[in-house]
């Protein structure tokens, strides 16, 4: 591979991939001919020249990685798919952007990651080349390079303005990922307009600013000899990171190239007819795969699966080497957890102390930690707050900063919290890895594009997100969250538990680590929470449960977190003045949400009204309750005794708003929430 | 000015900062001292050769900026504000991070943004130097250079690694902003240690690279004279924003100085004798202020009620030269709007044709731009799919990019969402401008740590959210919102707007104008909207009203936006079988939770059921209804109509839900929601 071999068939395949991608486009009458009209040349040069993967087995773990960080130029991704053999037609390729098709409008899933909101399959790309670093510094031996292969990024303009990709990169050149190679398409366009308008940095400077090797190609549109230099020099740099600047013409081809006219809209008739006739192909067909094209692909799928094959058999000669390693990695590998970890988790009694519960999160990690080592865990530089680092761990960190190794399980992600949840998809995308990350929770929303794609793609990915509330006191409003867990709770597939106490922190995390397909927000108290009783893992584990039963109770208090103690305390008081109050704690609404209607009708029951406590907005629990009481606006800065007081979240006040309740509902037939006509 | 005389006075004032915060750490047992500790002399030399400022008005207009962008350093800010002479007693400095006090855990008014979410003040700055690069290019003339502040930022090691900053950084040096300089507090610590375990990036080049001018300071802990010559450096360059990389100790005087132990807590009792003792305070007396310190600040006063009389001169002959510019600008000053502007609004009928709410949103800016020149437009590079950009309005940019001037009203903000957003504040922050903003609704919440801000400063910022549910089609569930809607509507202070048509388009347009406390965001679907009947701007004015009535209906269905046409053919459908069926449009519920109880009863009133329709998800409708139908959880990638039937989001889907509900409660006494025993 030392120089560019150009094979008779390059021109006509680059040509299938513009024709192809022009054709989906059109027929759907929606999309973006411009990235793939541009990045053909480079897309082909990677896949033909370098890339390791079986199409026919997409999943094989040591495969090169490829993100299209640009999704919306799908288009161009769909086609490699299907030219090089994987799983989707040219009738998936003529159902682009239509509803249930395989071809969507902007990448959900396949290789390797779901792309479209811009800056974040960058941000991925770090992830899945930290994750290679890692498992390659753990697994491999001598003579075994068993986890070693790239991770190629695509990007535009668009990604490299948005902040999270510049987060990422920084930490990605502090971190000297030598196996992440970006190829930034510098196509002077974005959907303004000329790249004059807002994006004049020099990119190059920047990223050698990062510490990235940079290296640039001035014409992606045709030179395939430097496309190919250029990433055999990428590929050479093993102690960074690096970015190629391809200098291409986007719309390559149509008769508005170079315009952001061809950015995202399909290309018009006669513009079509005059590509296709330009680049040798029938004007009035579509969809035309001249027969080279697809002979040409099939040498990748061949030599594909012959590396996958030679890659098994080195794997089954490490088994017989290093057996214990070679069981962990490929348990790993297939997803299953250690047999018996649950047994790990600590379980509480009441009569133990009040803890907060970030600390409660740090006793359970510090448990679960040398039981599962797919944890891989980090924090957003709030360590010493958040409670995540484990005792006696070593920091993920390049050998040559003496600070850490590779084979270290603790991120050091800087104040990044968007790049963060971001390379945490990539984590988990890669496998083998269960990422968790951490920041307090009100700054989780600077993270919530990369949280919301965690939920879309499926990606087990655990946040540990403290100082959930005014519980954290002199701070203040500008860091107590109020609409944070509305917000999270209403993004489907996200599991946002709020644990009251030891147990329930302890339920969180077996849920969260059980839930493979679903991210979870851990959002854990500053301040100490008294064990209560009532509380068992096996109870908080169905998301909600009864703390206190009543029978012919008066009223109900639901609640969550630090609140529910708080909801005891008023029961308590109010049975002392013969008010007969349940208590039930409900920590994750989704994982309620899945338990059988009877449960959660013996739960959230009819017969007395229900009220929710929870010092945050009260948004949402109207689902759960018939009235409310939480925070009427923001927070305050004080000691968060005095912030609790001020907002009337104390035993007494909520015992007196109970009373309310009671009397407010006294003679009325009182029907459970849940009762509804509807359910989604 | 042009070099630095030194006085006997800066030593004891630079101590005094020093002690003052200490002190006011120490007895909240709460804050951060280390960063007071070592910029106190960066801030001495700032205030006392630089800054122009008024302390008996903080709001004389052409005054200097100042924002700590680190502000978690606030106690350095409070302690200036009380020496320097502002309205901060010695009492308040006492009070620090207690509850009511005016001295919270981080700045939440006052000079000049809240602070303390990390990056957000440096892209603030930004904003308010646009602002005043904006302003100075309309209004001043020959002789009379009325708006010329300086914008000063400090920024610690964590603003410089959030994305937000580097976005705002890259449009910084895009716009060549020469009033903007930042002082870097380059103390190598983070709260996680030493920066070298995550930020080890060079940030001198990477400035370089977006275009600033890059200065540094070596010893920031007592050189007094370099920091002089590199501010007044800042100064002299016009071309370009500044950074001044100021090498410091963290907590400088402490016995823990260099290290993370004296960032977040404060020092210990022996420590902090030991500090006063070095720095010449009695060792056990607290918030000790040397009468040489206050006589040196009074200094500070003097010069800015000079330069303020001075200034008002200046003002008043451009009055008489002038006239009309000094009207409009005093009023812009004023924070009024121009009399009669609401008459610009553009009023429809039912028999007007069906327009997408986003182009019925640039129909109202095109009618409203002429008449509020306030208004400073921009978007995150979708300017052709949001349709802010108002015909013939005029770029703003740097003249010698040949593509604007400074006194055009569009900013090309790139894709750079969260910067917008914080940019956004920054300008409403300055005063006399209204910006408005726009992305896709889906991307605002790429801005949410800004828009938190916006509502938490009461600032008055309006977004332009298109694209607002799977009414975009195609692009598909990376791009549909889903739980964003909730997400805002739970933010305190954000008017969340989804008008259904013209009229409320007008009208969202109206109180967004009005509200000068509150940001709005505009949720404006991609298709077209039909005109409907009984909709009017004064109605939805209101946030809430009936759309359509009936007398003892048998269904209310209550809706927003692009789904209240869909819940009005169903209501027709409805009575075609009998079932008589009210329509609620509700598209603010901020607005219209703020009207009188009788007339949200008259809405939203008991007697019937109450259904709820929205292409999003149903969280928090049960707030305003019994039932809710919306989206289960994402949406999908096709053409629009087809993706709305998928999801049952019809006509006569929704009649046929609609009977549903009607049959479930048949026969049961139904009470509006709004009937609650506790209002917060
Ligand atoms: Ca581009
Ligand atoms: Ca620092």
């Amino acid at each position: 591979m030392s120089s560019f071999a150009p094979n008779k068939a390059d021109d006509v395949a680059i040509a299938t991939i513009r024709t192809l991608a022009v054709d989906a486009v059109a027929k759907a009458n929606s999309g973006h001919p411009g990235a793939p009209l541009g990045m053909a040349p480079v897309a082909h040069v990677l896949f033909s020249r370098f890339i390791n993967a079986n199409p026919k087995n997409s999943k094989w773990f040591n495969r090169d990685r490829f993100v299209l960080s640009n999704g919306h130029a799908c288009a161009l991704q769909y086609v490699l798919l299907h030219l090089l053999g994987y799983q989707l037609s040219i009738d998936d390729l003529k159902a682009f952007r239509q509803l249930g098709s395989k071809t969507p409008g902007h990448p959900e899933a396949g290789i390797e990651v779901t792309t479209g909101p811009l800056g974040q399959g960058f941000a991925n790309g770090v992830g899945l080349a930290i994750a290679q670093a890692h498992l390659g510094a753990v697994y491999n031996k001598d003579g075994f390079d068993l986890i070693n292969n790239f991770t190629y990024v695509f990007t535009g303009d668009g990604c490299l303005m948005e902040g999270v990709a510049s987060e990422a990169a920084s930490l990605a050149g502090h971190l000297q990922l030598g196996n992440l190679i970006v190829v930034y398409d510098d196509n002077h366009i974005s959907i303004d307009g000329d790249t004059a308008v807002a994006f004049t940095e020099n990119v190059e400077q920047r990223f050698l600013a990062y510490g990235w090797q940079v290296l640039h190609v001035d014409n992606g549109d045709s030179d395939l000899a430097s496309i190919y230099s250029a990433i055999a020099e990428a590929r050479k740099e093993k102690g960074k990171p690096t970015i190629i600047r391809l200098r291409t013409t986007i719309g390559f081809g149509s008769r508005e190239e170079g315009t952001h006219g061809v950015h995202g809209s399909p290309l018009k008739a006669d513009d079509i007819v005059s590509l296709k006739t330009k680049f040798g192909f029938a004007p009035d067909q579509s969809f035309q795969v001249p027969q080279a094209a697809y002979d040409y692909y099939a040498e990748f799928g061949k030599r594909g699966a012959a590396l996958e094959t030679e890659w098994n058999s080195l794997l089954a000669s490490y088994g017989q080497k290093y057996p214990n390693e070679h069981a962990e990695l490929t348990r790993r590998i297939s997803g299953e957890l250690p047999a018996g970890w649950e047994k790990a988790l600590p379980i509480y009694k009441p009569t133990d102390a009040a803890v907060a519960s970030r600390k409660l999160s740090e006793i359970a990690l510090t448990k679960l930690a040398p039981v599962i080592p797919d944890l891989l865990g980090g924090s957003a530089d709030l360590t010493g707050s958040n409670l995540t680092k484990v005792k006696g761990s070593v920091d993920f960190q390049p050998p040559s900063t003496g600070l850490g190794t590779y084979a270290g399980t603790y991120i050091r992600y800087g104040v990044r919290e968007h790049a963060m949840g971001a390379i945490a998809n990539g984590l988990a995308a890669y496998g083998g890895i269960i990422p968790y990350v951490a920041t307090f929770l009100n700054f989780v929303s600077y993270a919530s594009g990369a949280v919301r794609l965690s939920a879309l793609s499926n990606h087990q990915v655990i946040w540990v997100a403290t100082h959930d509330s005014i519980g954290l006191g002199e701070d203040g409003p500008t860091h107590q969250p109020v609409e944070t867990a509305i917000a999270l709770r209403a993004t489907p597939n996200v599991a946002f538990w709020r644990p009251a106490d030891g147990n329930e922190t302890s339920a969180a995390y077996l849920v969260a680590l059980k839930s493979n397909k679903t991210p979870s927000i851990l959002s854990l108290s500053r301040q100490n929470l008294p064990n209560l009783e009532g509380s068992t893992v096996e109870k908080a584990a169905r998301g909600g449960y009864v703390l206190h039963e009543e029978d012919n109770e008066d009223l109900t208090i639901v609640s969550s977190g630090s609140e529910v103690s708080i909801a005891v305390e008023a029961a308590n008081k109010l049975k002392a003045e013969g008010i007969k109050t349940r208590v039930v704690s409900l920590p994750c609404w989704l994982t309620f949400d899945q338990q059988d209607e009877e449960y959660r009708l013996s739960v959230l029951r009819s017969g007395a009204p229900i009220l929710s406590l929870e010092a945050l907005s009260t948004a949402g629990w109207q689902k759960y309750s018939h009235e409310q009481y939480g925070l009427p606006a923001w927070g305050a800065s004080g000691p968060y005794l005095k912030v609790y007081e001020k907002f009337g979240i104390t035993g007494s006040n909520i015992a007196k708003v109970g009373k309310q309740v009671v009397d407010f509902y006294k003679g009325k037939s009182v029907v459970s929430p849940l009762v509804k006509a509807i359910h989604l």
